[in-house]
């Protein structure tokens, strides 16, 4: 029996602020630092792990925590969420981004039909038109292969499938898996659509409209404004269009479009990588194959994310620790910092992951909580970020703990040897010495010199970042997300906090305003 | 007579915790809000303008914040800075970023030349530089024209010039003023130098390798890697590469390069863009013109920085209302949120320049402070962000307070009426909802559905972003976080903070480390 309960109500909640806090700086220093580091680390999918032992827990803190997770029924309620409950109760809906990449309980039957048959049936569908493009059998109308795909979306339609891309562009390249270079249109400034276009040749490009109503204002405007410039090289606009939406939009039926492929109400746009929106981008990108292998590398994670055993799970388990640093410790900030390139938007992908699932106010019953809950969440890829706002994370007057993601092996083969060292050796010696700089630091009697220390960080380290690693990174910031809105006792899946800009900005369009509203609209000339 | 204080030695400081806090939703509302939006606007150079009616300030507060600029000295700090007064005391330096885009005071003179000269001569040298490039005088080795220019660089080497290229390049091909595509390599990882080189034509394209110490060991590293590739390609990489750099410096006088253009060290990396390092790439990328009409930009806006009147002098009173939001009120962060994709790198380069310059513990004198200091900076441009992490900012339980920027007109001409307007008008109906939306909030019963409001924020109008406008927004941005230096009485220009990781991430390459630091290293395959 599952109960929903505020994060204060629980006992065990309340057990936490009595632990004794662990002395970072001692805790990692010498032979325990050493011993730390090598126990302090659970094993994630495709031979990922997480390691914590520069996060402030220790044995008393991690003992206390899965006290937490048992009262707050985290593992039970993944366990309902995937066998097909109703847990996104604002909007009544299940929530089945899991299912996309798996089936980990019971068949989960919704509008008549068997879901994961449903997702499956769309990744098949998707990888057979795929197929066509790359062979040649669906071309553009003078007979000639597409040779560009530009997804057009905005929020969860463009930040998750843009990072993935990015993040497998030179992977793909470096192993014959790249098939077709990937755009993203997504802002409604014009200048945005037209700046993408100015680098295409719109001739062989196909452009995918995602958007899961079929009436996102944004989406609708640049498929327009795509429309206008294909027809303005005399081309016919439904030879170059398909769609991503649901089998209830006006979209879906079109003749606008070569062909739709489905997603639903089931999957929210920032769960929606693995679904339609990610596989089409993606499955013309790369292949489906590698699609299959992105989904494969989160669904193992996934499995990991069912384990009871908190020490077994290590979604669960950084959920729990970001809780700790957020309500016990304080902090108010967290910064995810990839050391790869590669990953340069998988930072903005997390950001829309975490802050719209977990910026809320109030709970699952909509009644104010009385903690606080999301963290901002920001990031930069290492090395960059070192020579930026590093400076603040080192010495700033504020503490922001820090997830750090780092490869033995970058994915190009080429690498160039200075001062007898690798650029990729040099990478992840950086990142190496970032964790104990922050957890230790140094003092100096020049305190303009000197380093506090204490500052937490984890990092999840891996072999190389390929389809089947990025799937599980994906997963594992999604399952952490979730379990911190179960803990937080939110609705991690609603958004109900983008409405009201909305129905404003209508409102200046429709030149329906008075007050401040009406002289900021008259300000911009609108 | 200046003297720097400490923050909360100042009575106007304490005053301010006395001053009436103002109930923003209230202000905002009805008649009384419109006139705030009237009149809580100063003027800013190039018809931007700052309009800082959302933000939570009254008559009194403004009093009270005038008197803390007094007390503080903030415009007599200024004025001797610019007169060459030595302000980064922490590594002896004057600080002359003002220079190289107009001359606000006495005569400067510094290693025994008058640097506004040297400044102005270094912009001269680039400009007939790039007017060869431009005309075909200066060719590759087949003598052919190059069309493609490669900053090579790291933080302020790499996001501010990034930032503002990808901030004109829509523009500059609107406007005749596109002479060459503009590629970075910054990362360490070596992907990221690959990835780059695999999009670019390398016997087409001219490097410039940008490192004031001519020894930052990315930049040095991501050389070589640029240097094996055209070696590769049969080229001769002398005749590919030209160095920005001190005249101090190893690169100075190397044969390795077509020419060597000067910064020195009264010029940090995050205040580089208006020096060589940003001219040289917008010289080439844009024409010297255009560098020149970006340099008069700022050097307008400077010009009000100079101001006394706190209330004529937008970047002063920027930077007070920051300082009472973060010191008086309590919030830790601040997003930048441009309505213009062009910006997309803005945001990234005023955290550098930002968290950089103020994320400190300690005063000017190496003492430590007993008030927080600079806060956390991030942000995306609108609409995109407005469907990712805005819902946290409505609805989150930490107020962050928010910096828009906005302009009339887009870059491009071309534009799409849909619903009877444009996307251009759509977007700036956005901005101004938004606005509304943050300050004044809706109730509503459905507490999923209601918005507290009070979340302040202020935005920047201008009529389109070009070269000017876009010196003096980044002109503001720059000052106002030197004028936040003086109040919270740091060193604003320099960056203990990053020494510590590269010590320990040398140690690690030289296999030098035991305990903690060690493991990681063998984790990492080090």
């Amino acid at each position: 029996m599952i109960t929903w309960n505020n994060l204060d109500k629980l006992s065990s909640y309340k057990g936490l602020f009595d632990v004794k806090k662990v002395n970072l700086q001692e805790a990692m220093s010498g032979e325990n630092g050493a011993e730390r580091v090598k126990n302090y680390s659970t094993p994630m999918a495709e031979g990922l792990a997480f390691n914590y032992a520069a996060r402030p827990v220790d044995e008393g803190v991690l003992e206390a925590l899965k006290k937490l997770a048992e009262e707050a029924q985290l593992a039970e309620k993944f366990k309902a969420l995937y066998n097909g409950e109703m847990i996104n109760t604002g909007e009544k809906r299940l929530v089945l981004h899991h299912l996309t990449r798996g089936q980990l309980g019971d068949t989960v039957e919704a509008d008549g039909v068997d879901k994961r048959a449903f997702y499956v049936e769309q990744q098949n569908r998707i990888a057979e038109f795929a197929g066509k493009v790359h062979s040649g059998q669906i071309t553009n109308g003078a007979g000639e292969k597409f040779t560009t795909v530009v997804q057009i979306g905005i929020g969860g339609s463009d930040l998750g499938p843009r990072a993935m891309y990015l993040a497998l562009e030179n992977w793909a390249k470096k192993n014959n898996a790249f098939k077709m270079e990937a755009k993203f249109i997504s802002n409604v400034d014009p200048d945005d659509a037209a700046g993408v276009l100015n680098t295409i040749d719109v001739a062989h490009s196909i452009f995918i409209l995602v958007s899961k109503s079929g009436t996102t204002l944004e989406t609708l405007t640049n498929e327009s404004f795509v429309k206008d410039a294909l027809k303005n090289a005399g081309l016919d606009p439904s030879k170059h269009m398909i769609a991503v939406t649901s089998e209830t939009s006006p979209l879906a039926k079109s003749d606008d479009y070569l062909a739709a492929f489905f997603m639903d109400d089931y999957i929210g746009g920032r769960y929606s990588s693995t679904s339609a929106v990610g596989g089409a981008v993606l499955s013309l990108a790369f292949g489906p194959e590698v699609f299959a292998q992105f989904l494969d590398g989160a669904a193992e994670e996934d499995k990991l994310a069912a384990e009871k055993d908190v020490m077994e799970n290590p979604d669960m388990l950084d959920a729990l620790i970001g809780v700790y640093e957020r309500n016990v410790l304080g902090y108010p900030s967290t910064a995810v910092l990839p050391y790869s390139q590669a990953l340069s938007r998988f930072p903005a992908h997390l950001q829309q992951l975490d802050m719209e699932s977990n910026g809320k106010s109030v709970n699952r019953f909509g009644e104010p909580v009385d903690y606080v809950t999301g963290p901002l969440i920001f990031g930069e890829p290492g090395t960059n970020g070192q020579h930026s706002f590093y400076q603040l994370l080192h010495q700033g007057t504020d503490i922001v703990p820090l997830q750090f993601v780092g490869f033995r092996h970058n994915q190009m083969d080429t690498d160039v040897v200075i001062q007898g060292t690798t650029s990729q050796q040099k990478l992840c010696a950086n990142v190496a010495a970032q964790i104990m700089a922050f957890a230790c630091g140094k003092s100096d009697e020049n305190r303009n010199k000197n380093f506090e220390g204490g500052r937490p960080s984890s990092i999840i380290i891996g072999d190389q970042l390929n389809p089947r690693s990025l799937g599980a990174l994906l997963a594992h910031f999604e399952n952490k997300v979730m379990f911190q809105g179960f803990v937080w006792n939110l609705n991690s899946f609603d958004q109900e906090g983008v409405q009201l800009g909305k129905v404003l900005a209508k409102r200046v369009l429709a030149h329906e305003t008075d007050g401040a509203l009406k002289v900021y609209s008259d300000l911009l000339n609108i």
